[in-house]
């Protein structure tokens, strides 16, 4: 029986890699991957047998990942970010149930894109907020409006992870608008690009702000709540609602 | 100009770290921290300085960091989890501020307490997800229901943090009901006590019998949205509403 560990190596780069994901990748016979993160990985383990998949056929490397896991002891899949949020964790736990692999597997998390935006942009999830993905692949939208409806109703912070791509321009413009029902045109938006990769970038804007500023699929968007300023450049929102702690 | 580093060391143990946390602790001239956040960073790290405060004078630390970063330079200023996730990132940000301090300040992100229990349940943060805490010492506990009915309402998976303490009996109880409203008591919860540490335990349970489960104010409750289901002992929230992948 093999051993599959699901692997959230973080933002891309070897410093937020956690030891746990270092060492499951520099155990692992094979490691499974999108193409775009086994390229991250590539000059970091530059020792290591990949087998990459291109975007878009997440079922197909779930079954990669099984099968070779049914044929060695150790095989690691690799995703960037938190492979628990949003990840492939549940699919291959699914594939492998369906093909009723006899293999043992293990989820190692990752820094996810929520935490690596909110360090680079100074200490905006200091208080309750609500994670959403606003692509409407495996989404109906309505649904994804209302979760942006109720996060604004209860004034709670907002990451929105893919907040744009080709088909979907007009998106995050539609959950600026939902949020301004409840809060401020002024309230601070923090936008972060490649968080923590090479090429990382990131601006502050406001909600009003947001529908001009440039956005891809690259970035996490983290709105805050009613609470949230802006202080020498970084975006803070305060611990407490009534700041007892001052 | 000394620099501060706000680091966020996850869980509680070296594997868990990510390369960046542990190398910022190393190069710092002194750790400061609450005492039991540096308990658990003195036998991996043996050879610091370091400097322990009890519970409930956050400011009091901050401040004792804020001076020491003035004195010296490289001060780490630690915490479990991310510090940037009800961390104390934003508070020694505002204690800097006020004191008019002249040092850099840089926060080091850490596996949150949702991803490190995740990762033991399974696979349950698949979908879009609200993190609330149930702690009324600095928000209006309306405001907690108010955020727990939201989330309850647009079907986000529900990660409670702080969920029960001496004087917080009942509300991990009243959440329950109040996301009763919205989704069946069968709802699959799952909680996991001291994530990522020596004494790591975990549980499987539902949302209508979660009032008579053991909890205290180490653990953190995972609960499911609509759709998550348990197999073979793991918590799993399918990806897509519609399960295109399969």
């Amino acid at each position: 029986m093999g051993r599959l560990t699901v692997i959230g190596f973080g933002p891309g780069g070897y410093e937020d890699m956690t030891n746990r994901a270092v060492k499951a990748i520099q155990e692992a016979e094979i490691v499974v991957g999108y193409t775009t993160y086994v390229d991250l990985l590539r000059p970091i383990f530059p020792e290591k047998e990949y087998m990459a998949t291109p975007m878009m056929q997440e079922v197909k490397r779930c079954e990669m990942a099984v099968e070779l896991a049914e044929q060695h002891e150790k095989i690691a899949m690799v995703s960037s970010g938190d492979s628990g949020i949003y990840g492939m964790a549940g699919i291959v736990m699914e594939v492998a149930k369906k093909k009723q692999a006899d293999i043992e597997m293990k989820v190692v998390p990752g820094i996810t894109a929520a935490s690596a935006a909110a360090a680079i942009l100074g200490a905006p999830l200091m208080h309750d907020f609500s994670v959403i993905s606003l692509s409407d692949l495996m989404t109906p939208l309505e649904l994804i409006w209302k979760r942006i409806d109720c996060a604004g109703m209860s004034d709670m912070i907002v990451c929105l992870y893919n907040p744009k791509s080709k088909k979907r321009q007009t998106y995050v413009e539609t959950a600026a608008d939902i949020l301004m029902k409840y809060r401020s045109a002024d309230t601070p938006v923090g936008v972060v690009r490649h968080a923590g990769r090479e090429e990382e970038s990131s601006y502050l804007t406001t909600l009003g702000e947001l529908k001009h500023m440039s956005l891809d699929m690259f970035c996490v968007v983290l709105i805050g709540n009613s609470t949230t300023y802006i202080m020498d450049g970084k975006m803070i929102t305060p611990r407490g609602y009534e700041r007892k702690y001052e």
